[in-house]
């Protein structure tokens, strides 16, 4: 079955060491994504984001320090999210740590797809000004693209 | 042969004959994407996006008012780009026009791809900003996503 991907890059003024830490730990994950982050990063764990009474359930997959963070998303959150993985490659540059974001394993890129494509481009440059400015907008304060 | 697609989404607080205006005129396509525009928006004729001395020529192959753009890149520009095609669909919404962008015909999803798609969904927020703000920020003084 043909499946889809979004892809984003964003190069960081920070170490990985850092950048991992903002994508492990639960309080810093807060910080960029959603401010009630809940669980436990460890390989088999779980981990929940929530936003208002909606949330969204992760069983972390990879853990590589450093260099990888890999989620494959639970069912109960969005039904076009169950099944899909969350991935997170990190790579040391000159100047900055660069994070290959992907988030493959969709049915379908005509529905939720283009919103979340963007959406996720508005939180990863939430995780860069977190890093480089102290503070990242994540929801409920995060960058709106549509009305509601 | 596989291709790989780009596909972002925003509503932004305008009619689609505003946003249509903003997608074709060239003084408007100046104040989102790049300043430095220049050329034709009619079926047939050539855009061109200047970035510095690093131009990227489109042929413009479909307007219809208030519902479409789509422009075909010509060579000579990035190489990877080369007879991909860049598309709006604009959808009136209530309160909102809904505009779901694609950039479409990618070879190879590892290379620029990614890049090009956080880049993408910032110049997206720009011309949202253009048209419910009354200034976007296009190239050179748009959002920065990696360190140079």
């Amino acid at each position: 079955m043909e499946t889809y991907e979004i892809k984003h890059e964003v190069g960081i003024k920070a170490s990985p060491d850092a950048v991992y830490q903002a994508l492990t730990d639960v309080p810093k994950l807060a910080g960029w994504w959603t401010s009630d982050t809940r669980g436990t990063s460890r390989v088999g764990g779980e981990l929940q984001f929530w936003f208002g009474n909606f949330c969204q359930k992760f069983e972390v997959t990879a853990l590589e320090p450093g260099q990888m963070v890999r989620w494959k998303a639970k069912d109960g959150g969005a039904d076009e999210w169950t099944g899909t993985e969350v991935s997170f490659a990190l790579d040391e540059g000159k100047n900055q740590c660069v994070v290959h974001f992907s988030h493959s394993g969709w049915a379908d890129d005509s529905k939720m797809f283009p919103h979340c494509s963007t959406k996720w481009a508005v939180f990863m440059l939430s995780l860069k000004d977190l890093l480089e400015k102290g503070k990242g907008r994540p929801a409920p304060n995060d960058v709106q693209i549509i009305h509601r």
